[in-house]
């Protein structure tokens, strides 16, 4: 496998910096200060015109002056002086750039258009570059930050991929505070050039790297990154924010980097498809991605929970509950060890309830080792953990009582090597997230932290996190398979050739019908008539009750227009809808003579066309309840056999598709085959533009697909 | 009104306290402290059978040793000796107790009589008390506090009610990290007395609570407290978070305070009914409450959005979009008075995204002063004011650029008189919800604290908390009424005694329908028939097609058996469906000959029954989606008009209710006073055990009950 770029352009030798100073004021200043005083410990060389040092190092008035082509070049100068300089650096060499500068694609067609020098700048001389419009770039690896933040300490096995420079530069504090590290992280910026897709593809083969966390307003090649994301997931956790879903995002969204937003519900799609969890706060895409990169995968959803309290005990075990874990009581083996380190009625069946008691060794050590052996759990959450938060905190009512000892003196005293207190996950392969409402001020907090066990402000946070990693556990079982295409069927090329001559934009429901047919899904049976007596003639042959339906191109929704007839009982009746539509169309129709399909669970199975995601398959409930339950899911297509078959499981109707009151079980395989080849035909058949299938109905377990569209690019 | 007996409770003027010593590590001396150090100037008594003097102060033997009977005694001492010293101040006239001790209810039948024997002590000498197995009170209006804590500064508008002692007691540092002031906390422990209803009665009569936290774990009275919270939600905000739907979670929880479960979408249905807000994690039972405590009444849900950062301001958006609000773009005009102030191609639209650029005044004063005067928005969200918390970060980037200056000589330098900022709400009525990634170590966010604007750590928060605001805004308006009970009406009883008297577990289909029709709720022209020729002459009566199904007090399940016939079309299909009846019940039964209503939106009401809720009225999506949807909505019978539309209103398929596709909408008062009849019908007529009217078809925009069963406490 050939390595990405993108490993080389995140580990540098040399770094030149074009638009520092020695003004500390200045953003580009602020941008050299961190690559120098964060710890990279490669060559530096500022850029400045006038200056003969910056921040004490030699400054060169030219790229064309420097010693050597710098590995990366960081260009924090306005945008009208860039363009030469940035050539320079392509002259004599320099492969790996980022342009902080702002004022590009999002603030129009006056930057779009110097976007495009960039990007053309770049190509010639085989440049790579981030930005415009970023704040570079984080490796902690080799100590290199190029954004406005002080971000130091040991490097960490999350990664962070984002389209706003904020959650990568703005938030090291916040970071810190939770003992969150990012081992590397990409502000993208504008993605003139390198975007999301490339960075993650570096991110899932980097060893050190141990879950990506990506932060999108909008993803400009989306078929790479399904691919892309595919691969990575069963290997490695990618967790994703998608915002730009709101009128409002979209426009926040667009001006900041100049992204088109995407939509809602093609998103969830995506990241289903690609193996992505999907949050919905920048806390959770921090916090469950910590938790993934550092806690051991989970091997099942039994979790334990000790705690020092019964409420905060009772809120895991119902998040815990509400996101598909379980708490199971433990066994009375297992109770009998622990009921001794408890209060003489504190509940030790799980939860563990160490009620008040600040028996810290048996909450954090013993008991968390005996459930751990115990076999009976794959996972622990603990909550109230604590010593120096406490005793900070109630210091002040007792110092009277302590002959005059100060609180540093107290803290002193009750110090504890914590180092151990990590290491369950590693020794038993449980993961263990932790809650506490002390921060740092608590030593336990900063232990844990420190020994990189995840620790929340709140019980819910902890169960959550478990949750997810339990959630990942099942995608990296995923055996998605590639998508097939089937060969194209000759028969269905020339109904839609036929239509296209004759430049109806959509196909009739017969001939949309005997395209679905050709790929082998099934419809019912069915015949074309021209009068009331081949009405007649058709329903005698297929049998009662029939549907008498309008079929012509140029009739969209039959059931508004009164042209459809149910439950048809008689040859009479047929040749009575027959007349009757032709009244109600106002002009001839044929009609379509149906056998009814007996079944009373409709859903549908269509495709769609988005500029951004191309042919996107859709499954979901149908009938009359399509619109009011908007309970549909979508996938980029064509899909694979298991993808279909997780689009039918992933619906909230989906215990429709069980044996339900009195009817049998769909057939999951026929339903997810029907998805497939659904998915297949607008890729096979380009002229297509959607397949609209509403009903398809589960009739006698099997699906059908009872009335369908098929619209053209026409 | 009554001014509620929780207002001197949480009021005393002297305070006694048993089980308190000089050992500092003693559970008791710890409560003592909280009372003695905390700010308390009322007097204290340390009751004690053998020190002289407790914590400085003068120890009595026994409470009949006391110079006067406390207004509030507070028991820390072991459950076996606690009995005889509670007495004792039942004795000596003491009115109020706070009952610390553990080892009651929670821990069986030996506690569970012991709390019976507090209880009996408590009614014989007219004494109130809080307990057992609680953490006491925190009043800071008078600076009391009982727990063992450390709880100081000003009081605040936010009260809280909780079954945890953890959240009363535990919390201190986690809320003040956050600026979060609980003005009064209550921790009721296992309610053998006082119970939340009690406190939540006081707190809304409370001057100084401007809203009210709840955390539950079941309630113990719950018609009494939808009363009263029923009362206070139109005037302040009560907010509560729920923990007991789970399994595992009504174990921890039944062990920690002795309670019992009650069900998940019974509480759902108490709070809307009561207007009480749900949230699913503490974070937000304090983080909403505080804003709601802190914010002044929104005027509408229209959002403008500052921030310093598209990504924060882009999340805001989307957020406040998915919860109902806008976020709407503003006009020309204040545009125009905005752009100067941002980077030239910053947008200024609504978000007003200020970069990177740190101008705090424009963005903290100038920005949100214009955008609050302009009329345009109803609320304004902020994130990424900040000064020192930066400054701090980034210090060790730049000391060497300042000439040796100390980071304390920097932030004084900087400091600047931030006690205006928190004056838009007050002065403009809008309220504002602020997000920083930096905590009280920056100037800003210790600022906007001091000035009781919530801030939180990330921007979803903020923007959830202002979406909040606005949902109290909307309950506020609710006009619920009282729910009206008819006159009972005779037929009814009639039918009902007869099947009690025949020892039927249920009425048959056509007494049901008796039943409701007898209370006005439409139901198809039906005839009951007992022979071939019987139910073909019905069903020429009543005209084709009908529906003709087994009618029989017996079954219960008649389409799982095929005792139903639908789209009956002929007088001899009728007579033949009667005998197939017979063929398949195995036994003779009448069969009910019923027209077959049109509609395709089917619904259910009815009424369930359950121990600790009573009589409770349904309503949800029905036919064969009933279960698979679960979209129900439960209320507290009788309900009112109001409640009933509101019921309505609640479920997703909400939109069906609409005019839909070809169908009209439904008469939504007509809906309404079904299931207010429905809701009365149990509450009337108290052998009926529960009513299940499934479907209520919506034919030609009125609700038609089709098919029902009513079952009996027989």
């Amino acid at each position: 496998m050939n390595r990405s770029f993108m490993h080389d352009f995140m580990n540098p030798a040399s770094v030149a910096v074009v638009g520092a100073g020695n003004n500390p004021m200045k953003m580009g200043t602020m941008h050299a200060l961190s690559i120098l005083k964060d710890g990279f410990s490669g060559r530096f060389y500022p850029v400045h015109p006038r200056e003969k040092t910056v921040l004490g190092h030699k400054a060169y008035a030219s790229a064309l002056d420097l010693p050597e082509a710098p590995d990366l070049a960081l260009f924090v100068l306005p945008a009208a002086h860039l363009i030469s300089v940035f050539e320079d650096f392509g002259r004599i060499g320099t492969r790996y750039a980022i342009v902080v500068t702002a004022g590009f694609k999002e603030i129009g067609p006056d930057g779009e258009r110097l976007e495009q020098q960039l990007v053309g700048i770049a190509r010639k001389y085989g440049m790579r570059f981030i930005g415009p419009n970023c704040m570079g770039i984080i490796n902690r690896d080799i100590k290199l930050n190029t954004t406005v933040s002080r971000i130091v300490g040991k490097s960490g096995g999350l990664a962070l991929i984002s389209q706003s420079g904020t959650y990568v530069a703005q938030t090291a504090a916040f970071l810190e505070k939770r003992g969150i590290r990012l081992g590397k992280a990409v502000s993208v910026g504008n993605e003139a050039d390198v975007n999301i897709t490339d960075v993650l593809e570096y991110l899932g083969e980097d060893d050190n790297t141990r879950a990506i966390a990506i932060y999108i307003e909008t993803i400009r090649d989306v078929r790479r990154f399904l691919d892309v994301a595919s691969k990575i997931t069963p290997r490695k956790p990618v967790i994703a924010q998608y915002i730009g879903g709101s009128e409002a995002g979209a426009r926040a969204g667009k001006s900041h980097t100049g992204a088109m937003a995407g939509k809602n519900h093609l998103y969830d799609g995506l990241f289903a498809q690609a193996g992505i969890m999907r949050v919905f706060s920048v806390e959770d895409l921090y916090g469950i991605g910590w938790a993934l990169a550092t806690q051991p995968r989970i091997r099942g959803n039994r979790i334990a929970i000790i705690t020092n309290s019964g409420g905060p005990g009772s809120a895991m075990a119902d998040t815990l509950d509400a996101m598909g874990c379980k708490v199971p009581e433990f066994s009375t083996d297992l109770k009998e060890k622990i009921k001794p380190m408890l209060e003489p009625h504190a509940p030790c069946g799980n939860p563990v309830d160490f009620t008040f008691a600040l028996d810290m060794p048996a909450m954090t050590e013993t008991v968390p080792e005996l459930v751990a052996k115990s076999g009976e759990v794959d996972g622990i959450c603990l909550h109230g953990a604590m010593a120096a938060g406490f005793l900070r905190m109630v210091f002040p009512h007792f110092k009277d009582l302590l002959g005059g000892a100060s609180l540093d003196e107290m803290l002193a005293a009750s110090e504890k090597d914590l180092s151990g207190l990590g290491r369950i996950p590693a020794k038993y392969g449980i993961p263990m997230t932790v809650s506490s409402f002390f921060g740092q001020e608590d030593n336990y907090t900063k232990a844990y932290q420190e020994n990189d066990i995840p620790v929340f402000d709140s019980p819910e946070k902890a169960a959550r996190a478990m949750a997810a990693l339990y959630h990942y556990a099942r995608i990296s079982k995923r055996k998605t398979g590639a998508p097939k295409l089937p060969a194209g069927k000759e028969a269905a090329s020339e109904i839609i050739s036929r239509a296209m001559k004759r430049g109806d934009a959509a196909l009739d429901e017969h001939e949309s019908k005997q395209v679905l047919s050709a790929y082998g899904i099934a419809v019912p049976d069915e015949i074309l008539a021209r009068s009331a007596e081949e009405t007649e003639a058709a329903a005698q042959k297929i049998g009662f009750p029939v549907a008498v339906k309008a079929c012509h191109p140029q009739i969209l929704h039959k059931t508004e227009k009164n042209l459809v007839h149910l439950n048809v009982g008689s040859g009479r009746e047929a040749a009575e809808a027959f007349d009757e539509i032709q009244a109600n169309a106002g002009f001839d129709t044929p009609v379509l003579v149906s056998r009814m399909m007996p079944g009373k669970r409709e859903f549908l199975v269509g495709t769609s066309h988005d500029p951004q995601f191309g042919h996107c398959v859709a499954f979901g409930l149908g009938g009359i309840f399509t619109e009011a339950m908007a309970d549909i899911t979508y996938r980029l297509a064509p899909v694979s056999h298991f993808t279909a078959k997780e689009m039918a499981q992933s619906i909230r109707a989906y215990r429709l598709l069980e044996a339900y009151r009195n009817m049998p079980a769909c057939d999951m395989d026929l339903l997810a085959e029907l998805i497939v080849s659904v998915s297949a035909i607008p890729v096979l058949h380009e002229e297509i533009r959607e397949i609209d299938i509403n009903p398809v109905i589960i009739s006698e377990g099997r699906p059908v697909a009872v009335d369908a569209l098929i619209t053209l690019a026409n």
